[in-house]
Parts: C-alpha cells; sequence; structure tokens
C-alpha cells in the first residue's frame, strides 16, 4: 500500500467543517484520500513520497457534467449562430459522417484538454460511445457515459439504437477500475417521440441506471413542444416518467417558478451551460432560483464546437458572474457557490458520493494550480481567487484516483503531439467530404 | 536599422484587406512593421534576426481601456459586494492608506500581469501617477495615464489635486520614447462637483488634452445624477463641456436610445467593461446599440479588484457571449467585432493611430499565441479560436515599440520575484493599518 503526502498546500477542501487550510498537508494511499488537515499525522520519513505544496493550490479535481466530447472535431466550424441553424446546417450534416475513429481522436482531444485544465470527471453523451469509454479508459479520467439517441428515424432504426444504448450502459458500467459510469439519454424531447422516451424511461428501470437529457435550452424548443405535445418540456417529461428515474438535465433555462418546483420535488439535477447558452443565444438559466430551491446544479461546458473550449474554471467565472449582472443582485452567485458547483455539487449531481471534496475517504481525484504567478497575488481569498482569476492553463498537476495524470502541465497517459496530429487529420477529411 | 522577419507565422492582422494571412511573413525594422504579407520581401539572409513563427498566432497587442492597476494590491479584498458598498466599504478605506510605494508595486504587478498576458497598452485612472508612469517606462508597456480626481473634498484640496493633475499630465505627454500619452480625469459625475468638472474641461482645452471620466455605471448613480442635478449623466456631462473635448468614457452601462445618439454626435468613445459590470451587478452595456449607431467601443478590465484577472482574452470573450445571450441575437457582437474592440478599436479608443493592426506603418506592437495545444484544434478558424477558445496564458511572446518584452512566457524587463513579493508585503502592511 503506497502512502503519499503532500505538504505546505494551500487547500480548498469543500468540506464546510475547514473549507480552506492554508498551509496543510493531506495523504493519499491507493486511490483514496486518508487524512486532511493542518500538520502531517505521521513523521515524514514514514511516506513512500513527500510533495512540496508550496506556491500550489490544492483542490477537488472539477466535474464537467455536460459535454459532446468528439465535437471538439468541429471546434470553430460555425460560429456566431442561432441554435437550431447551428445544429441543422453545420454540426448534423458533419457529425453525420463521423466514423468510430472520427470520435475517438475527438474524445482523446477534449480529454486531453479537460485533464490538462483541471477536469477529473465528465458527463458525455454522444454515439460510437465504445470508442469513448476506451479513450476515458486510456487517459486514466473519469467519466459518466452515455449513448446519446436521437429517435427522428424508422422504428427499426429506433429499435436498434436503443438496443445498442442498453448494451453500451450494460457493459461499461462500473468498468475502468469504477472509474466508468452509465446512464441512458434519450437526446431531447424535441428529437424523440413520446413513447420512445418511454421505452428510454423502461430500459433505464431495467438497469437500474439515471437519465439524462437535453431540456429547455430555447425558448423556441418549449414552445414547439406546447404546440405539438400540448405541455412545456417539464410536464412532458415528468409525464413519461423520465423524473421516476434519478434524472440530469443540461441547460433548463426556461423555466416557469411551477416547473422548478416540479424539478425540485423529484430531485432532477441541472446541468447549468452558461458558456454554451450565452455563445448560442439560448439565455440564461434562472440559477439562483434552482439554487433557492435546493436543486442540485451543476456546471458543463457543453460540446466544444458551442463553448470553444473545455475550461471548467471559464464556466464557474461566468456562473459567478453572469447572474450577477443580469439579476442585479451582487450576492446572487457568490464565489463560493460557483466553486460548489464546478466540484462536490458536480459529482453529487452524477452520483458520486466520493468525489469533489479533500476530505478523508474521498478518492483522491484533485488537481494543483500554480499560485506563484501575478493573477494570483496579493494572497488575500484563495477562493475568490480559484473563482475570479484562475484558468484551465493556470494547472499544474491533476490527480485521478489516486493516479497522477498531468505533472506540471504534462499529460503523463495521451501522446499530445499524436492526437492533435490525427483531430486536425479528421478534421480535414470530414470537411472534404461535405 | 535593425530587421526582423517572422516566417511562418499565422497572423490576424485587423486589416480589411486580409484579415487572415495563414502561412506569412511580417518585417519589423526598429520599432514599425514594415511588410506583411504571404512570402518574405528579400532572401532571408538579408534580415539581421528570423524567428520561425511556426505553432505561432500573431495579432496586434491588446488594448485596455480601462484600469486602476494599483489596485491589483485588493485583487480579492471584499468580492460579492454592490459597487457603492464594495467602494465605500471596502476600496477606499484601503486606498486612503495608499502610498506611492503601494502605487509603485500594485502598478508593477498589474504591468507584468497584463504584458504576459498580451495587453501591450493600458489606460490607466490613478492616483501617485508619476510611479506608474516610472512603473510604464521600466516596463516597455505603452500606456494613456491620467490623474482620477475624486473632487468631493474643500476648495484647497480640489485646487491642489487639478495642479497635480495638470502638472502630471504635462510632465509626461510624449515620454517614454512616445509610449505614454495623457488625459485629463474628473472621477465621475458623482464624485465631482459640477464647477469642478469644469475645471478639467478647461484644463484639457489648455493642454490640448482628452477627457476620461466614469459614466453611467449602475442604475442608482444615474437617478442620483438626476435627484441632484436634473439630468442624467451624459446631459450632464455635455452641459458641463466634457464632450467639447475628445472623451472616452468607462462603463456607459445605463443609457437610453437619446443618450446614444448623443455620444454617437460627439465620437465619444466608450470604455465597455463586461466582466467588472457583472461581477459589481452593475448590469449589461447596450453594446450592440452603440456599435450600430458607430460608437467606438472598446474594452477595459476596470481596476483588479473588481474582475479580479487581467485578462484581456477574457473581456473580449465575454463581449463576445454576453450580448449575444442577454439580447438572444446570436450574431449581436460577433467574434470579429470583439477581436476588433481589443485590439484596433482600442488604440483607436485613445487617439493612437499607428497601434492596433498588423500593417505596414503600424507600431510593432503584436504579441505570440501558442496554438500548439488541444484548445487551438482543429485548426479551422483563427479569429473564433483567438476570441472562443484562447486565454492569457496562451500568450507566448510580446513586442511593444518594436521590443521583445516578453520571450516564451517570460518577461525580460521585470523582476518578477520581487514585484510577487513586494506586492504581498504591501498589501499585509495596508491591511495591518486597518
Amino acid at each position: 500500500m503506497s502512502k503519499t503526502i503532500i505538504t505546505n498546500g494551500v487547500f480548498l477542501t469543500l468540506d464546510e467543517t475547514q473549507p480552506v487550510i492554508e498551509k496543510g498537508s493531506m495523504v493519499i494511499e491507493n486511490n483514496q484520500i486518508t487524512y486532511i488537515g493542518d500538520a502531517p499525522p505521521l513523521p515524514l520519513e514514514q511516506y513512500d513520497a513527500n510533495i512540496d505544496g508550496s506556491n500550489k493550490l490544492y483542490m477537488p479535481g472539477l466535474v464537467n457534467t455536460h459535454n459532446h466530447a468528439a465535437m471538439s472535431l468541429l471546434r470553430g466550424f460555425g460560429d456566431d449562430l442561432a441554435l437550431q441553424v447551428w445544429l441543422q446546417e453545420k454540426m448534423w450534416p458533419m457529425e453525420a459522417r463521423f466514423s468510430a475513429e472520427d470520435v475517438r481522436w475527438g474524445s482523446l482531444l477534449s480529454i486531453l484538454e479537460m485533464v490538462k485544465g483541471g477536469t477529473t470527471t465528465f458527463v458525455d453523451m454522444y454515439d460510437h460511445m465504445n470508442e469513448v469509454a476506451r479513450a476515458v479508459e486510456e487517459s486514466g479520467i473519469r467519466a459518466c457515459l452515455t449513448r446519446g439517441v436521437i429517435g427522428l428515424c424508422p422504428p427499426d432504426v429506433q429499435d436498434a439504437k436503443l438496443a445498442e444504448a442498453r448494451q453500451f450502459a450494460q457493459d461499461w458500467h462500473g468498468k475502468a477500475n469504477g472509474r466508468i459510469t452509465t446512464m441512458m439519454s434519450p437526446h431531447a424531447p424535441y428529437t424523440c417521440p413520446p413513447d420512445y422516451i418511454e421505452k428510454f424511461v423502461q430500459a433505464a428501470h431495467d438497469l437500474q441506471l439515471p437519465i439524462h437529457t437535453h431540456m429547455s435550452e430555447t425558448a423556441r424548443e418549449v414552445q414547439d413542444n406546447v404546440d405539438q405535445y400540448g405541455a412545456r418540456p417539464v410536464a412532458h417529461l415528468a409525464k413519461l416518467g423520465v423524473f421516476s428515474r434519478p434524472a440530469l438535465v443540461a441547460h433548463a433555462v426556461h423555466l416557469t417558478d411551477e416547473e422548478i418546483d416540479v424539478l425540485a420535488q423529484y430531485d432532477v439535477r441541472v446541468s447549468h451551460n452558461p458558456g454554451s447558452n450565452l455563445k448560442l443565444a439560448s439565455g440564461v438559466a434562472r440559477v439562483p432560483e434552482l439554487l433557492r430551491k435546493g436543486i442540485k446544479v451543476s456546471l458543463g461546458t457543453d460540446g466544444p464546437a458551442s463553448n470553444n473550449n473545455l475550461d471548467m474554471f471559464e464556466e464557474m467565472r461566468l456562473a459567478a458572474l453572469i447572474h450577477k449582472g443580469v439579476t442585479g443582485d451582487p450576492v446572487a452567485v457568490p464565489a463560493e457557490a460557483a466553486l460548489r458547483m464546478g466540484t462536490l455539487d458536480g459529482a453529487r449531481s452524477i452520483w458520486l458520493d466520493d468525489v469533489g471534496a479533500l476530505k478523508s475517504g474521498m478518492k483522491a481525484d484533485f488537481i494543483a494550480l500554480d499560485i506563484d504567478q501575478a493573477h494570483f497575488y496579493p494572497k488575500t481569498n484563495y477562493i475568490s481567487h480559484a473563482i475570479y482569476s484562475a484558468s484551465a492553463n493556470d494547472v499544474a498537476d491533476v490527480w485521478i484516483d489516486g493516479r497522477l495524470i498531468v505533472d506540471n502541465g504534462e499529460c503523463l497517459t495521451l501522446d499530445q503531439e499524436k492526437i492533435l496530429f490525427e483531430s486536425q487529420r479528421c478534421f480535414e477529411r470530414l470537411v472534404g467530404q461535405l
């Protein structure tokens, strides 16, 4: 049993008993944190490794609760367009050409960016999910994966897709030393007929898995749902039984007070995607109200093509900033709340109870920021610095499941040069086919 | 006469005839760009230095048009508060204790962060401005400096402050090889009585200098102006003659249609500070309308205590994102417009006609981003990547006035270790005195 101790670090613990430890120590044994506190519990010579944490800010790894990682291949391909135009004219025609190989390299490109930027767990909803799972396995990252199914197709194709989604969820749940969990995902109420959504609900019950879906991202989509099904998306999904399973919905921008109450009642988790919602002009989610109602709100980047990066520090900062500016309330989402959304509540939103805080008994998923830089001076308030001043590039070291994945900015598990080369090659082939 | 050529680079020129050069060359002679184009104009051996620009994205240096640099000493000291509370209870009591030495180290801390992050020109409005000017001189950055005067004081103190502001503006205009220009600055309509503002207008006329001031940052301030002076800030300042001089106003969040017309009519330049306006819950400026009326809109970070960093890539991205999300128009501020606001229109907003574009005859103020990173792949659209994917930490090299100031992430002109140490020492002394 290998024992590592980190000393002299600043720790943002996400543990209410001692949220900030200014000059602390943390012990990692195998894939767990077994101690965190002010002083080393044992003499330093009794550890297998002793890491000097001076000038580092340690915090839980970031949890990105909504992504379509392989869409990194389309980063910058079609900006400044409305959601439906962007999807129908730019994304879907290119994505229709995605092979398993494209998904492999696009996912690896995103995972490389995520781990280097401090994301230690991500949710992915896409196609060719075996490739995504293999990329997760190789890279050492933690992930909650799900085949996102668009059901606008003949019944036999629908059935095949559902069977594939079921198979994937069964095959990979608990794999990669438990780093992979799975969900069932009808893509959205506007891309899946009601009876098809009900089949996903049944499958989720059968497999005892949660459901993940897009919901109420744009005003138009909400109106279309009313026009087509006579109900807004929340009532529609509730009626179809989606919330009878543990559920994570992405976006939830356009909600009424009553809908917020329904989400709270069913303990539905919301993945807030501020960057993507702004970029696609979808609007600003009612996050302060969601938080007031006790709903678990986490943060997602959405796919890299609508963001256009996977910097979770940026999402935490946007979450802290935009709701202040839009509501006029300077404490609408304080720095502490944004930090929690990006870490502990992210993990809880995907039912990981032992991830998202630096605390004895938690999984050793944590990151270290290099704080010996001008934008982290003076040393006034480390939570403020992490939320209002930091960016992905400040991340020096990343540990996931007790393993060092990024060391002083270098990813130890992935071949960066090859991934950049192959992702460029994939994009050029895809564009050439258009 | 030294001649340097950069080859094989990607160039964002901000020149409409060829906005992006994919594999280009640029020649710098002394402090000027003398050539930019697809191929080197002369055989490479005829240059004194030949820089390989492969895997670099070159663009004009960023222009930060509103800052109080020394407030970096208060970064993280009082977040998540309303503007007036934050100013009156946190900032002003600490700032009242600022000595010339504090301003020196706070300014150097900010300049270090700015140059490393790609800002080559900044506007600074503060006190102890001789220290700021000396820090500009030492560091090699370009700046437009102004003593910001709060006039809520007895007449003799008012007179002394005005005289000091005049003297500073005269002493430093055109200094540091022309890198320093100056302005006259009554701090704001709510901190300067009308007759005092008129004295600044007269001084600006006497010295033939522009005027810089805060204006219409919060709704409360606008209402107070109406209550106290019977007019909203734009009419108030117009009446006092402020717009009879070339003028740059910071914030301009709360404007009516008529006020926008008045600003357009007087060619008043607006420094949009999206990060600060969101953080202090001041609101969202009507930038799309300002742009439609042809008003020159540039970007400012505001002081580091209300941001809390000086990353101009973040301000460009916020400018591109928030107006889409808030107006529901996905092309409200396209990437190209945000890029222009952060570079060329920033320079024009402070009357620098030979800064802000990569073009023959322009000053050699430019930066290089390391684009051999995951978040810049695939290579689809470089303007998109610069606005939606980049951050300050991606900046590798910075040239200002033809001089290499930052080389592969290291600032060649400033002593980082000393600046970090001294700024921490200053903060601790200031807090100890509270």
